[in-house]
């Protein structure tokens, strides 16, 4: 028997379950493979053998189609970081013993840095120990962006895609009153900028979107950003502030951390709010306007029902092209794709080694960012526009979208 | 000339445009009005004379597709309430030379209680003056659906279904790790408890949805909400909390109001949280597993991407029949919805006397409400569900939706 076993890890996506979708896809195409299993929980599913039988639970389209267009790890998740093998193999002897138990041969594993490094480990031990028969894959994933190796990650353009269209939609609420007032949107990212950067695609048909872009790059200062506003303030009424999650100030202290430490409750307990949360509280006290604070919180990485249709097809391709490579006897790569062009968008699917990508982090370049650092430059709104294109035709039930359970 | 004169007012909805839109198409279908103005910033607006062309700014089809789509007031809104005419009637004195100056005999306002109260005390200063030849209507508009006189309100449908569709995607983003978390969502709603009782929709297709759900209405016990939550730790992991952001106690103290009024920061100023940001500190120093806290915060109410088919519908037909009433003469009446059944749903357009509407509120009904408080019942279901049905084909143009600007 030539078993596959897939799993995911790290913050869920909008468009991690294409992925599966695609790795299903392609090895049922082939003839190379007798099951495919699925690991719940990732690794740590791995490890405690916890499987499901994906050959069964997603028999044909119907089912692909719904597995795509549903949120979040189908097969869950963990954030479970292996071993280092030279100081402890134990993991490693147990999952190889697992993989012989249940004759997987192939073994594709979806996720983030932490998830690549599990995928660089693992593979590089079965070289050591010349484990030549088990074929390690990695497909990458993040709504941050940060991935390395590759031009841009599945999950990245679905969040981007809720962003964009949550800042138009933010803008015309923020509009309707005459009376000035500021809105500050927190936008995830503690390292990396990209998803805050997405909140500039609002102007795509000419509206102004946000008035301001903060990403967590730059050093940010409460000063300037004061500044910004009360100028913002004077030219018009309502102020659009997007800023990432993890600003931090030239000493490289989050914003958050920084300002709120004393906030005490009758307790005695502190306060920990988020950069957007503490900028409101800032600007109630320094500019005195009416003003408010969002946090598009986890909704912008599990907002499927508006998906980018771009996005969900990479990562079905993404799938596909980490299985391809395993059933070719590849191991210790990631699937990734390669921009060749951007008018028109045209991309390649390749895969690039493991140990280039874990363990790293692809942070927003300076030319991307203008520079008062309060916006994005027509580079980066030429890198984040094709990433947007296209919408998935839900499939609605009862006046929800239809979502596919796994375990 | 026969001038027709609509205005928005209030919180803005996904769903208001529409019946902008609804108006438009009665007044083009008929041969009774010659120029449709549409007045910005609602009764402030008229005060201020700041008018627009509908008439030429909607020209057809096309224009009004989008305007149904666009999010918030295309009109723009305002809170003013005007004097009671009894001790000053100035402003309706200058309203009255204003409609005479444009020749407008038609008067159609959008919005909630307030607005309700113009309508109610303009039709009254006409009654009273014999000013037979201005006709002045309401057509409801509120997500918090507390509006009595119709059986719900334009904009609950669809900020219902984008609360629905969020749970969903939000229960499963929460459901990926195998660790015990606490994942509290609070809904807008400071008096009425509708939109936090629509969280119950994502249950539609068989998924658990929200663990528990608290309206605002019942009295809210800080010890009963504790017990039930590590009650429900016990039997899952991931437990998922759907509050009203109008939470309060037996004492009607708002349970936002009541815990943090001690907290300060830094500099002594005064933190004010949302209830379920509260409730968050709570869960953390009590029971101690990991937990977080979520505001649907605006998007709950200008998410138009997501708008509920029904919902649009109706709210252009409330346009339509707000419109017609004036045509034929009538004033001072609210466009309104009756239910004439639920299995299959079906609804008639009626009006009732703006006077029953305004400065009321519709609370949700005990028997909608569990006894434990922490849950609805299927009466509540019935009422809920044909409300989110359908979805309204949205027209994108670069990855997000278009929108039409008015002003």
């Amino acid at each position: 028997m030539r078993n596959l076993l897939v799993a995911q890890s790290g913050g869920p996506t909008s468009a991690i379950n294409a992925t599966i979708a695609g790795v299903i896809m392609e090895a049922h195409a082939s003839d190379q493979v007798d099951t495919i299993y699925g690991a719940v929980n990732g690794i740590k599913g791995v490890l405690e053998e916890r499987f499901v039988n994906l050959s069964e639970k997603v028999p044909g389209e119907d089912e692909l189609e719904i597995l795509c267009q549903t949120p979040a790890a189908a097969l869950g998740s963990c954030r479970v970081k292996l071993k280092n093998p030279a100081e402890d193999d134990s993991q490693f002897q147990e999952i190889i013993r697992i993989f012989r138990k249940h004759e997987i041969m192939y073994f594709i594993y979806a996720g983030g840095n932490d998830s690549m490094d599990t995928v660089d480990k693992l593979a590089a031990y079965c070289k050591e120990y010349k484990i030549e028969d088990i074929h390690v894959m990695g497909a990458p994933k993040t709504i941050d962006n940060d991935l390395v190796g590759t031009d841009h990650c599945p999950g990245f353009g679905s969040a981007a895609k809720y962003i964009a269209t949550t800042f138009s939609e933010l803008e015309r609420d923020c509009h309707v009153y005459d009376t000035k007032a500021v809105t500050i949107v927190e936008v995830m990212g503690r390292n990396a900028g990209w998803l805050t950067a997405a909140s500039a695609l609002a102007r795509n048909n000419g509206a102004a979107g946000p008035s301001l872009i903060y990403l967590c790059e730059p050093a940010f200062s409460v000063e300037s950003f004061l500044d910004d506003v009360k100028k913002k303030l004077e030219q018009q009424d309502s102020v659009l502030v997007a800023i990432s999650e993890g600003i931090k100030d030239k000493n490289g202290v989050y914003i958050s951390e920084q300002v709120q430490s004393g906030a005490v409750d009758n307790f005695g307990h502190s306060y920990i709010a988020g950069s957007a949360r503490v900028l409101e509280d800032i600007v109630r006290r320094e500019i005195g306007c009416k003003v408010r604070s969002i946090e598009l919180n986890l909704m912008q990485r599990c907002a499927s029902h508006i998906a980018s249709k771009t996005d969900i097809q990479e990562s079905k391709m993404l799938g596909m092209t980490a299985c391809r490579c395993a059933l070719q006897g590849k191991s210790g790569l990631m699937a990734s794709v390669e921009r060749l062009g951007s008018h028109p968008y045209q991309v390649r699917y390749t895969a690039v080694p493991v140990c280039e990508v874990s363990n790293q982090e692809k942070k927003v370049p300076d030319d991307y960012i203008n520079e008062a650092g309060n916006d994005v430059t027509e580079k980066m709104m030429e890198y984040l526009k094709p990433l947007i294109h296209g919408e998935t035709e839900i499939i609605y039930e009862n006046g929800i979208p239809k979502h596919l359970y796994l375990y």
